[in-house]
């Protein structure tokens, strides 16, 4: 199955169900007006789901349920969600951040996943623009991939929790480098330094990526770009230290979790360099570590920024995150 | 106005609202069906929930509607929340923790809040128990002010931040404090050592404060107790570096927060050591200075914690929270 949310006329946008090419979507107000809602109940509701996606995609609903699916008129699949539980699950990416800066990665983070609480209270639709007041924030993308799960009890194995990861989408967690020193320095993690983060259109079920989902890791090629130069390619499901099911069990050790929590990989990142980067403070550290100083730009006012991955046919999975930065004028 | 959330049927409760005494209350479907759905309409919602909360205080509603409020039936006023935003702004509280590890207080941190993001996928209600895996986890209150706000625009003003706050209440947010210091060290903030937070049973609109809401503070002494015996009674408008105008205003410098985002004060704490504390992480750490090492432990099982702050009448004014803390036995 795959899901979007339409904006509007809610905070929560209107649940629909996608076809598997992303041609073609159809509302499911009787089932579950949100996707919220739909998750509050997965259990209960998902025969009803399924049977909606089943006859969508063997076309056996009528021309006045079936409607053009439009990327852009689609907000965050959670437009709001209570929770985003950050990993950072490419130790690749750790290592290097840390290395350009003199550190090595400390063993434990072999063994103990790297997490932040995010901002989960507005995600950032796929085509919405990336507002920001000031460029010298040193304005980043970050491309990942993210589950959302259902009710998680406290204390889950990471075997189990694997069952609890719904569906599964793309994410641009946007990131404000210059303010983040400051910010972590100050012990409490990140606040300023994460601003709202962007979905992909569309979220889908384990079940529907096939053997794209295994051994609880999404496989395949991460496309980022900026202005339609590639920035990267990196295989998400290559050099990820902690498959969901341990990023889960991390977020839950000491709490339950709620149903719609979205879980973050963190920045996929491979050590093969030839595949590039997806985010702009990594191609920044290699030029550091590299060539003794950073020659690449964070991003400025303007610019583009695409998210995606293909299928083995060249096929968008998820749809595209395909953003513009802008500057935000102040209240 | 006061207000509560009734448990169930849903995850969000039933709103209603409640008699200033805290002895009546009223349900009010037809307004908003929960506080989440009233914060997200404020504006256009509120002048019927005063003229229910007039008619309630004037006794002009029929028995049928009316009942006697119990704060046992309470969830949190917003059992799950799409943000929780916690600062640090008591500093004598962040001095002394740091004074007890030889450190002193960095002086930016007289202008530049502390705060963390916090985990708001459910907040406990005030008589919810506190249940923890581990007694070895080092289990802590952390008595302190929190409010609620509407829509808030980034890049906000202290001072247009505190016409955003439209509820306060009392918070305790829950700290596994032997957790704590190692997650800290990896750099990312707090997560395992943040369980889940208790609320008090109601919510107070700024007005219904009347003088002890002032300069963006709640006046009054915080009680906390364990097992009947008093921990403190600190004046929350005393000593509170930052008020709630700024610190709204910092979490909203680089992004909107979305109506229904709870904003913390931190623990409430003086410097006079006369009043007590609100969380034994600071009784110990005093006994450490003034005694060399700390002889009170962390909550047992079997502890039961109250919160609660008295008018100059020695009534209640957001009731109390009165938690015990039980063992959890997995999932």
């Amino acid at each position: 199955m795959k899901f979007a949310s339409l904006k509007g006329p809610g905070r929560d946008g209107r649940l629909v169900v996608v076809s598997g090419d992303l041609a073609r979507a159809v509302e499911v107000p009787r089932i579950a007006p949100t996707l919220q809602a739909a998750l509050d109940d997965w259990a209960a509701l998902v025969p009803a789901l399924e049977q909606a996606a089943d006859r969508l995609q063997g076309d056996e609903l009528g021309p006045e349920d079936v409607f053009p699916f439009d990327p852009a008129a689609c907000a965050a699949p959670l437009p709001r969600a209570y929770q985003f539980a950050d990993g950072s699950a490419y130790l690749n990416h750790v290592a290097l951040v840390r290395r350009a800066r003199g550190a090595e990665l400390p063993a434990e983070l072999l063994d103990d996943p790297l997490m932040y609480q995010g901002a989960s209270d507005g995600f950032l639709g796929p085509t919405d623009p990336i507002e920001v007041a000031d460029e010298a924030f040193g304005i980043d993308l970050e491309a990942e991939v993210a589950v959302i799960t259902d009710d998680v009890p406290m204390g889950v194995s990471p075997e189990r929790a694997l069952g609890h990861v719904k569906l599964v989408m793309l994410l641009n967690d946007v990131s404000l480098r210059r303010l983040i020193p400051g910010e972590l320095a100050k012990g409490f993690g990140f606040f300023q330094g994460k601003p709202r983060s962007a979905c992909s259109p569309v979220a889908v079920s384990p079940v529907a990526l096939g053997n794209a989902w295994r051994d609880g890791r999404l496989h395949g090629a991460l496309r980022s770009s900026i202005n339609g130069r590639e920035l990267g390619h990196p295989d998400a499901g290559v050099e990820m230290q902690f498959d969901f099911g341990r990023l889960i069990a991390h977020a839950a050790r000491t709490r339950p979790l709620a149903a719609g929590t979205v879980v973050g990989s963190g920045t996929v990142s491979n050590q093969d360099r030839s595949v590039g980067s997806s985010c702009l403070a990594e191609v920044r550290t290699i030029e550091t570590i590299e060539q003794g100083k950073a020659t690449t730009g964070f991003l400025k006012l303007g610019d583009r920024v695409r998210i995606e991955m293909l299928d083995a046919h060249g096929r968008s999975i998820f749809g595209a995150l395909d953003q513009q930065v802008v500057r935000y004028d102040g209240p």
